[in-house]
C-alpha cells in the first residue's frame, strides 16, 4: 500500500509516524510545499525574542531523521497543484518541474493560513509580515536586525498576543491593535479585562474596537483616523483553512473552506482523509461543526488517520476546543464555550465566577485566580469554563476540560479529589469551590447577577451593598452606586435595609457577599449576589471604579 | 435547633460555617480539646524552616472571627469527656470543672491522633516530638532555638517527608528511618525511587528497612544496631483515628477505630453524625470500608453533613484518595490505588510507565516529569496513577484524579483537550501520551513487561536489547545483560537477533523501543518492551546500573 500525505507538521506527520508503526511494508510520502516539515508552530513567536533562542529547536525532526528512524519519504518543496481522485493520483511541483504520484490512500493535512485584511497599502508595505511558519520568522528575524524602535501587531488573537509579548521582551515599544471589544477572543469580555491590564503593565497601548485603515512605510492610520508609527509590523488577524486547490478539485468543503470529513476522517472522496486545521469537527456541546484549528486536535487527529487506514477502529469523538496563552507573568485559558458562543446557541445557562488564591492563603507564593465556570440553567451540564491568572491556570482549566468533555455537571466539581499540599492547592481547590458556587446557584440557595447587568439594576431601583471594609474600599475603590456595609456588622445594619427593594450584595471576590446574601435571605430579603463581585466588576470596567 | 460540633478544624468547621449559611437560627457549638481551632494542619511542616515565617499565618480563623462572622460558639481548651446518646447530652472538661451541653445533632470530626512506636527509652526521651498541632510546633521550635546539628525522623509518610525538607533546609543535617523499603508509601517502589534519589541529593540520609530500637538521649539504635545520633527526633510514623471515647460509649467502629457512617455521615447512634480524618469511607474502586486522613475529603464531608442536617439531599460518595507532597524540587502525587494495594485485590491489571517532558521539549524550562497509570487488563478502567517531577506533578494527577473518580478508562486519556502553548505543555500532553501507550497494551499492539520482573526474565533466556545510543549508553550507564543496537541501525541488524527467543527492548524512557517493538513485531519476532525503560529500572535499583 502507498500512502501520500499532503503537510508535514503536527497531524500529517502524526499520521506519518503511526503507519510506519503500524506497518512495516507501507509506502509512506510526505509532501509539503514549506521547506521545512515537524516544524515547533506553537514556538516561533518566542524566537523573536531569544526566549528560544536556538533556531534548530523550532525544527523537531529532519526529512533524514524521520527517513531513518520511520522509512518516510519526506519531500519538502512540493506543492501539489491538481489532485484526481478518479486516478488516485496528484500532481506535485518541486523546483518549478512537474510530477504525478499514485496513491492508494490519501491524507491531506494542509492547515491553515494567515487571513490577510483589507489595508490601503498593505501589498506595497515592505514592514509586514504574518507568523505563520520558519520562512516567516526567518523574514521578521532579518527585520529585527536593523533594530526597530516601535512595533504595531494587528489582531489580539493568542498570536497576535505572543507576538506582542515578545517583542515587548526584545525591548520594541508595541502597539495592538484589535477590531473586537477585548483580546483573546477566546476569552469573555470581563477576562480579557485582566489580560489587558497586564498588557498596559507592560507598557503595551492596546487599542480595542479599532481598525487600520492604511498603511504608509512606518506610519498606521486607524479607523478613528490617529496614526500609530510602527517599524515592523505582524499581521495576526486569524486564519482560515489552506484548502483553494481542495475545493477546486471538488472535495466538499463547509464553513470558511473547511473540509467536510466523516467520522472516520474520510472526504467526501473515497480513500481522500483529512486531519488538522482545515477540517471542520463537530462541537460537542452545539453538535455543529466548527474550525477548531490547534496543534493538539490535529496530532490527535493524524494518529486516529492511521489507525482507520490501518483497519483498527476508531473515530473522531468531536471537539470543545481547549486554548491557553501567556501573557507575560500571566495564563489565560479557555475550555468549552464561551457567553458568547453560548448566547448564540439559545441555552439557558447559569454563569459564576471566582477568585481565589493558586494555592493555600497560609503559603508564600500564592497568586489570584479568576475562575469563569457555565453550565445549564437546569441540568447543571458544564459548558465552559475561563480562567486567568499568574500561577496554576493550566492546571485548573485541565481539569474543567476534562469535565466538559466527559459532559459532566458543575454538581461533579465540589466531588473531585485534587491533589493538595500548601505549595500545590488548597483543601478546597478553586475547582471544588466554583462548583459549591455553582451548586449553590443550580439549588436556589443563591442567585446572582452579572458585572454587565448591575449598573442597569441599581439605575432600575435595585438597592446595592458592598460588604468590604471601609479600609478595602479606600485602597482598592468604590463600586458606583453602592452602600458600605462590612460583614462583619450586617447583622446590626439589618434594619437599615429597605425590605421591599430587591437587593444586590458585593465584597471583593464574591465570597463574602455570598455569606451576606445567605444572612439576608435568612431574614426575609430578596438578595442577588453581584457574580465574581468587586474584581469581576473591576475587571470588566476599570474606568467606572469610584478613587 | 442545637449543634454540637466535637473538633474545630477542617471537617467540624467545614460543617460549623456551613449550617451558618443554611440557618441564622441554629445555635452552633464547636468544641475542641486543644486550644486552636481551624488551624493550618497541613502548613505546620513549613514554619519549621521559616518558609511560612508568621505563626499567625498557621491559625486561619480565630474563635472571636468565627462568632463575629458566624455567630459560632468556639471553645477552645474543651475536651469532651463522656457523650450520652440517649440524653442528647456531652459531658465537657474546660480547665478542670466539668459541664454538660444538650444537643439536637452532634457531629464528631476528633480527627487522627500520631501512632506512637514501641521504642524503648522512648518515654524518657525530652528530644522527641510529633508533629499534628500548633503545640507539637511551639515545642519543636522552642528546641530548634537550641541549634541542634543533627536530627532523625522516624517514618518516610507524607509528614515524615515534609519534615525532612523543612529540618534540611533549616541547616540540620537529618537522618530519615523508615520501616518500609521505600519512602511515601502511597507511591510504588520504583516511583519512590525517585524521591530517594532527590533526597541524597540533598545530603538527607536515608535508611530504609530499617527501625528504631532504641533512644539514648541524642543517640538512636536501629534495627540493624548502626548508631545515629540525633539532637531532635520527628516521630511521623502514621495516624489513627483519634476515637477512644467514641468506641468507649459504643458508638460503632470499624478498622484501627474508624468510625463507621452511613452514606449521610450518620454514626451507629441516632442524631449523631461523623465527619473527618476519623470515619470509614468507601474506597470507590474496592467498595471496602478504608481511612483516608485528608484535609480535602474532610473539609467536603464537614460541609456535606451540614447539608444533610438542614434537610438537603446529599451523599457521600466515597473516594478514592490523592496525595501530593514536595520533597525540595521535587512534587510526588498519587491518586487511586497503588500497585500493592491492586496486587491485594486480585484484579487483573495493566501498567504502564512513562518519562515525558513538563512541556514542550523545544521551550526552555522543561523537566521530566515520570508517570505511572494502571488500569483493568480487560475493560481498560483506570485505578491508579502516579507521578513524580519537578513542575506540573499536580497538573498531571488532577487531572488523572478526576479520570479515576469517574470511571473513565485508560482509552480516555488519549481524547482529553488538554491546554497546550510551549509554557504550559505539549501537543501530545504527557497525560495523552501515557493514555496511547496503555491504549497500545490494551489492543495489544505492545506488550510490556515490568522493571522487577526483566531481570529474572533475561536469566530464563529472553533477550533483552537495548536501543539507546552508545553515546547515551556511555553516560547514562548500561543495563545489565543488555545488547546494544542503536534504533535507527535497528533494521539493518535483524539478523543478528534470535527469532526463537523472546525479545525485550528498552531505551531511556520506553518510547522509542516501543517504536523497536513494532519494528520487530512487524517482522515476526516475539517482543515486549521494558516498561518506563532505564528511567524506572535505573529508578528502581540504581545499584544494578553498570558505569
Amino acid at each position: 500500500m502507498k500512502v501520500v500525505i499532503v503537510g508535514g507538521v503536527a497531524g500529517g506527520m502524526s499520521a506519518a509516524t503511526r503507519l510506519r508503526r503500524l506497518s512495516e511494508d507501507t509506502e509512506i510520502v510526505v509532501l509539503d510545499k514549506g521547506p521545512y516539515v515537524s516544524f515547533a508552530n506553537c514556538g516561533l513567536p518566542y524566537y523573536l525574542s531569544g526566549e528560544i533562542s536556538d533556531r534548530n529547536d523550532l525544527i523537531v525532526e529532519s526529512p533524514e531523521q524521520l527517513n531513518q528512524r520511520f522509512r518516510i519519504d519526506v519531500r519538502p518543496n512540493t506543492e501539489v497543484t491538481d489532485i484526481n481522485p478518479a486516478k488516485h493520483q496528484v500532481t506535485v511541483n518541486h523546483d518549478g518541474s512537474q510530477d504525478t504520484l499514485d496513491y492508494d490512500k490519501l491524507i491531506l493535512s494542509p492547515g491553515s493560513k494567515a487571513v490577510i485584511p483589507e489595508i490601503t497599502g498593505l501589498s506595497k508595505a515592505n514592514n509586514v509580515f504574518t507568523l505563520r511558519n520558519i520562512p516567516d520568522v526567518d523574514k521578521i528575524m532579518n527585520r529585527l536586525e536593523s533594530h526597530p524602535a516601535t512595533a504595531a501587531v494587528i489582531g489580539a488573537g493568542s498570536i497576535g498576543v505572543e507576538a506582542v509579548e515578545n517583542l515587548t521582551n526584545r525591548g520594541i515599544k508595541t502597539t495592538l491593535i484589535e477590531a473586537g471589544d477585548h483580546v483573546l477572543p477566546f476569552l469573555d469580555f470581563e477576562m480579557a479585562g485582566i489580560v489587558e491590564k497586564e498588557l498596559a503593565e507592560h507598557k503595551v497601548d492596546v487599542k480595542l474596537n479599532t481598525r487600520v485603515k492604511q498603511i504608509n512605510n512606518d506610519q498606521l492610520t486607524l479607523s478613528d483616523d490617529t496614526v500609530v508609527s510602527a517599524d515592523i509590523v505582524i499581521l495576526a488577524v486569524g486564519v482560515r483553512p489552506d484548502t483553494s486547490l481542495i475545493q477546486k478539485v471538488g472535495i466538499k468543503t463547509g464553513d470558511r473552506g473547511g473540509i467536510i470529513v466523516d467520522d472516520h476522517y474520510q472526504t467526501s472522496e473515497q480513500d481522500i482523509y483529512a486531519v488538522g486545521d482545515a477540517i471542520l469537527v463537530k462541537d460537542l456541546i452545539t453538535n455543529q461543526l466548527v474550525s477548531i484549528p490547534l496543534a493538539s486536535p490535529a496530532n490527535r487527529q493524524g494518529r486516529q488517520v492511521a489507525d482507520v487506514i490501518m483497519g483498527i477502529n476508531r473515530r473522531n469523538k468531536g471537539g470543545i476546543g481547549t486554548a491557553i496563552v501567556r501573557t507575560f507573568d500571566l495564563g489565560a485559558a479557555a475550555t468549552g464555550l464561551n457567553a458568547k458562543q453560548l448566547q448564540s446557541t439559545g441555552i439557558d445557562f447559569m454563569t459564576v465566577h471566582t477568585t481565589n488564591s493558586s494555592h493555600a492563603g497560609y503559603f508564600p507564593g500564592g497568586t489570584p485566580l479568576s475562575l469563569k465556570v457555565m453550565f445549564d440553567s437546569k441540568t447543571g451540564q458544564l459548558y465552559g469554563a475561563q480562567a486567568v491568572g499568574k500561577n496554576s491556570v493550566d492546571k485548573r482549566i485541565d481539569v474543567l476540560a476534562v469535565a466538559i468533555k466527559s459532559k459532566m455537571k458543575i454538581t461533579n466539581l465540589p466531588e473531585f479529589e485534587l491533589s493538595y499540599a500548601p505549595p500545590f492547592g488548597s483543601a478546597k481547590d478553586p475547582v471544588n469551590m466554583i462548583g459549591y458556587a455553582g451548586e449553590n446557584l443550580l439549588e436556589g440557595l443563591s442567585e446572582n447577577i452579572q458585572f454587565d447587568q448591575v449598573d442597569e439594576a441599581v439605575r432600575n431601583g435595585d438597592y446595592l451593598i458592598d460588604v468590604r471594609t471601609p479600609e478595602e474600599l479606600s485602597r482598592d475603590g468604590r463600586l458606583p452606586n453602592a452602600v458600605n456595609i462590612p460583614l462583619d456588622s450586617l447583622r446590626d445594619h439589618l434594619n437599615t435595609i429597605p425590605k421591599d427593594k430587591q437587593i444586590i450584595v458585593s465584597c471583593r471576590s464574591g465570597q463574602r457577599s455570598y455569606i451576606a446574601e445567605r444572612i439576608l435571605k435568612n431574614d426575609g430579603f430578596n438578595v442577588k449576589n453581584l457574580d465574581g463581585a468587586f474584581l469581576t466588576y473591576s475587571a470588566a470596567y476599570p474606568e467606572r471604579i469610584i478613587h
